[in-house]
């Protein structure tokens, strides 16, 4: 596949027509330079714009235009099904300061399979970072290859099956701290390799039953933290491949040698050099590490600590060559409105002990994402919010503090949520626009309008309405409202991101407005707002939601008669306290795989609350049981699969053993021996189609008993 | 409690006063005399006739009589709740030639602890038949106690948990063969101990997972033999209680010795002989033995063989006393109509191996209980259907031939459906009302009626409809139907034995026509009916239904788009077929806890069929692949509990992941944690709520159709 480089103009939401060959084309107008011509940079990227999603976004609109219907035909399930519907990521990488390729391989089939282990399933592969390089994973230990040519070298022993894991994550981990499977860390030039050794064996197992595919069907065990149960000791060692496989490890700081903690982060800085962060269970208290492997000596660059807990804690920093100076995203008070991470330069010289911290941003607004430091023009690039807490631009600062957005002025501004991968020469930059508050002024193609931006106290939202009803509104017709649930504390649900998803399909096709909210809890708008659910997890959030329904079903084009929320997760929590506890406001309502009690959950932040669904203490200050309204006719849809490793079956078991105990009317929909993301297409087909068909069933009652 | 003694006239539906304790009376007509003077025992039998069904239901029509509705106030699901409307059954027994009593106890405590096992839990205990004998299990051993006062033996050592079961049942022999958990039997003089050694240690086990309830849930394994896979192994064994526990087993005939068997009976003839049925595993063959425990000597008595499959394999034979005598129900055939179960003697002189046979009865009816011979009078005393398949009365043979009906016309012949137990003098009989078809004269006071008796092809129906819509039939109003489908191959789903359920609440209180009915497959019919499903389970039995359906919904008063069925268990299987391949015919169907796949059922008949869900052979001459038509708007509601150990949870999930993935509209309704029975009252409540409410709405929204 060949790397999409963008070229058009994005406001008139170009027409890219499907199966063709994307055209390719270069907007060469030369490097950043090394006179800081900021000015000059900033519309002079040589920008490698894999505007996928408004790709994306533009396929959708036209691929199914038959001229006749001026806005587009309507988005359907099916639609989100195809391939043109998806975002097509090329996944580009930069090979060196001047090039981005996806390189060719010619297939040659080797097997992996050790001696020592037979009938045993690949649980890792991957390359290393010279040469034929190569590391597997069997049975949670480590293997090596030099090449492929040559035999494999077992590094690790200690793998025990659901155990110890070697190298590559615990569910823990891999859902909670990382990530991602993958828990090793090439050294930059391949000599060495450093890795996690997570032991599970005083963690208490979940057992995962099986229903279908066998006459016996037999369930798995594995280990699984719940809040106040014992979590995996962890433990970081780095192996040198020089022929030695001389192994050591990198102890943690000594305040946390006798408590359980977490290694959140593991980057090599330089070929003998890494930064690990540590984290405490509570995770009120980190330590961000430099250690030396050829000395087995770590050194605390930088100590945090909160009352509440801290975020960003996978947050890699950025060094400079000589590893004297970081920098890392820190909170910083900004007059009344509380703290915003903003970047922060650490730096002491190798020969003393004092340290230097700088800020070098300010302001209402985050750093989401300090992407490199150029010692050569001493500037850093960064992601923030600082054009709104929805967007995401590229920006510069320079040693002389000046401030440069290198995006905000791209593409007469249409795109406004950009990623961006520098090269390793700093001369170039890889933008991927994720998103835009685009199509406001081409409604007209755009089947979807941001339609209001409220905000309303605390809260941002984006509501979300068809073209047709967009110009319907002034009719004063009435439409139903879906408030939609996605986020989790520290997340953000109303950004500029681009995503089609299946409240799309309600939008389009059904009339639905749907609404996304950023309450108190969420991220990326300052601590002090996410920092409000602290302890009162489902109180201050569901109070949120609850008000900007109030809000909303005032308005003139809102029927406050057919009012539906859905959640996930803990989506699925929100949405479960306010069906149960304000029926009145709500005709229907969905919960995907709730948690419904914190005692059956593992998670991170071990103290953030002792909410169950049934009752709840409110703002630490009095407590609120939910009433079930037996009066108030409900649709309250719960949706689960039984084999949900992550938020696990048992807390709609728990919930609907209540619901029935109370006589409150619901309906569970199982997904058997699906886990907590539906994955097969058959089964989220149906479970999307079960969800739409809700909503619309709902809503059209509604709409009956207003007439 | 008190032995009720029926005096009243049932034919009025009589008002006994809720709260108010029955008046006991005894109609004392001399006892069953010797001069043998038939008619006269007829009509004047010491009738301690408990017609607790009778009451039940004169309770229901009586006690919320407000008498302002002539009809009585509709029955609500409520009132299945109350205690008023249960069935109270005084459970009486004879105690002598002469005395039903419940005698009264003095309550004492004692602890039963075998000093070997500690934290055990008691499984079962009970006391023996002589003076204060005690047999009690623990850990599957079986416990003896002389008396209250002496030490405790025990009896066997072989038990281990979950494999080995002394004196008590496994899930097979307690669900499907023996139909109780009690696996051992005393000899009349208590001297002796019959007792079954099941080994399953050869069969795969099941695992019910458990979902609630703590924060590691656990489920547990048991043995379960799916079709085709390795049942447990029996053995019979008698223990001598006489103080040397000497212990012998009984061996099965020699052609069973190397091949599956069952043990389906065992019944102490003297206190010295034993009468055991052995069956093979394709029930196709029964030997049943006299066995002399002083000798440990098996004698076969008969054997029985079928080209399809034998039934009523638990009947205990009636012998004579000196054990040359036995009587037993076997296959007779009349005329065109095929073959019925009929009362056989079968004697030997004991010195001789000359068996004589005599059938006793015949006709086109069956014998379903063969109660007492008599040999003072040499009359045998049984139940049978003679008047009418829905039927049950006493009939008594003597030695001349001569039938004479003992219950006929009792009661002015306002009970149909007789249980009976006849004094070990055989001077007096115990008779238990279990139902009438009464009502239909006195349909004023009556909320069911059993509307039409049809009688289409080869099947029986009874419909059910309220007495409000009886009347209103002659206004040609049109009436939702709904089809339960509650029996069995050889089970009765239309007699005269009353009931009350949620079906009920449906007749009464929303005026929906319910229908029973038997098809082919059915029992006491005759064994032509019943061999019709051999190997086409689902087929010709669904063909019946839809047949009968067919015919229901061309009466001027049934509503054919107002149709719906319900099943469970087996008539779970045959629902989701009626559903899924005619929902032409269906609106709406309910399958709970459905068999939907033969091979993952544990089941006695191992050939019955290869039936699953999605396609099945129809006739062995062409299959039928189920047709899953989206294009009609079906409600399917699949209910099932998650820890049913006898139909499991798998089931229902593979079946609607085949829904799923054919994109076909269901609901599913778990209880999480409940077995095949629903047994908490809450669970209860809100299963039938549910059942009732996806009924009604279903049924208001087809009327609103019709509009």
């Amino acid at each position: 596949m060949r790397t999409i480089i963008w070229t058009g103009s994005l406001t008139s939401c170009p027409n890219p027509v499907k199966g063709a060959s994307t055209p390719e084309a270069t907007i060469n107008v030369g490097p950043i330079g090394t006179d800081r011509n900021w000015k000059g940079i900033g519309i002079s990227l040589l920008v490698i714009a894999v505007v996928l999603s408004l790709i994306g976004l533009s396929i959708v609109l036209l691929s199914k235009d038959d001229g006749g219907k001026p806005f587009g035909t309507p988005l359907t399930l099916d639609d989100l099904f195809e391939k043109t519907f998806q975002i097509h990521d090329p996944d580009a990488k930069w090979i060196s300061g001047e090039y981005v390729k996806t390189p060719e391989f010619r297939p040659q089939v080797r097997e992996l399979n050790p001696p020592e282990v037979s009938d045993s399933v690949l649980q890792f592969a991957s390359w290393g970072v010279r040469g034929q390089q190569l590391v597997y994973i069997f049975e949670n230990n480590i293997y090596y290859q030099m090449d492929v040519q040559s035999s494999s070298w077992r590094l690790t022993s200690s793998g025990e099956e659901g155990v110890v894991f070697n190298g590559i994550s615990d569910w823990l981990y891999e859902e909670m701290v990382l990530h991602t499977q993958v828990a090793h860390w090439w050294s930059p030039d391949g000599s060495r390799l450093a890795y996690l050794t997570i032991n599970d064996s005083l963690v208490p197992t979940m057992f995962l039953p099986r229903f279908t595919g066998s006459l016996y069907p037999r369930g798995k065990e594995y280990p699984y933290p719940k809040m106040c149960q014992i979590n995996p000791s962890v433990r970081l060692y780095v192996v040198t491949l020089d022929g030695s496989a001389l192994t050591t490890e990198l102890k943690p700081p000594d305040s946390f040698e006798k408590s359980e903690f977490y290694i959140t982060m593991v980057k090599w800085v330089t070929k003998e050099r890494l930064s690990v962060r540590w984290v405490n269970r509570a995770q009120n208290m980190s330590i961000l590490s430099l250690c030396d492997v050829t000395q087995d000596i770590c050194t605390k660059k930088h100590v945090m600590t909160s009352d509440k807990w801290l975020d960003c804690q996978r947050e890699e920093p950025v060094f400079s060559k000589d590893c004297t100076t970081l920098f890392i995203t820190m909170p910083l008070k900004h007059g009344g409105s509380g703290t915003f991470n903003h970047i922060t330069m650490i730096s002491n010289q190798s020969d003393s002990q004092e340290v230097n911290m700088r800020h070098l941003t300010s302001g209402s607004w985050e750093v989401s994402q300090i992407l490199a430091y150029d010692e050569g023009t001493n500037s850093v690039y960064y992601l923030s919010t600082e054009t709104g807490a929805t967007q995401r631009h590229l920006y510069s600062i320079s040693n002389a503090m000046e401030t440069e957005c290198l995006t905000c002025s791209l593409f007469k501004s249409a795109c406004s949520y950009y990623d961006a991968v520098l090269s390793p020469n700093y001369q170039h930059v890889l933008l991927n626009c994720r998103g835009s508050a685009c199509c406001s002024n081409t409604i007209t193609k755009c089947f979807i309008s941001r339609l209001r931006y409220l905000n309303l106290c605390d809260f941002t939202m984006y509501l979300y309405c068809s073209s047709s009803c967009h110009f319907a509104l002034d009719e004063e017709k009435e439409y139903p409202l879906l408030l939609v649930l996605d986020s989790t504390p520290g997340g953000q649900a109303v950004s500029d991101r681009f995503s089609l998803s299946w409240d799309s399909v309600l939008v389009s096709s059904n009339d639905v407005i749907v609404a996304h909210l950023d309450g108190r809890g969420s991220g990326c708008q300052g601590q002090r707002i996410l920092h409000e659910v602290f302890q009162r997890l489902g109180t201050v959030d569901v109070h949120d939601q609850l008000t900007a329904l109030e809000h909303l079903v005032k308005l003139p084009y809102i029927d406050a008669n057919r009012v539906g929320v859905y959640g996930k997760a803990y989506g699925g929590f929100l949405s479960t306290l306010l069906v149960l506890s304000h029926p009145s406001v709500l005709r229907c309502g969905i919960a995907v795989a709730p948690i419904t009690n914190w005692r059956l959950y593992g998670k991170l932040i071990q103290d953030f609350t002792n909410n169950i669904v049934t009752s709840y203490s409110y703002d630490c200050s009095h407590s609120v049981i939910i009433r079930f309204n037996l009066n108030i006719p409900l649709n309250f849809l719960i949706i689960h699969g039984t084999a949900d490793a992550n938020v696990h079956f048992q807390h709609s078991a728990e919930l609907v053993k209540l619901l029935s105990a109370s006589n409150v009317n619901y309906t569970l929909q199982i997904f058997p021996d699906e886990g907590h993301n539906i994955i097969s297409v058959r089964s989220q087909h149906y479970f999307l189609s079960s969800v739409l068909n809700f909503f619309n069933r709902c809503f059209e009652e509604g709409y009956k008993e207003d007439d």
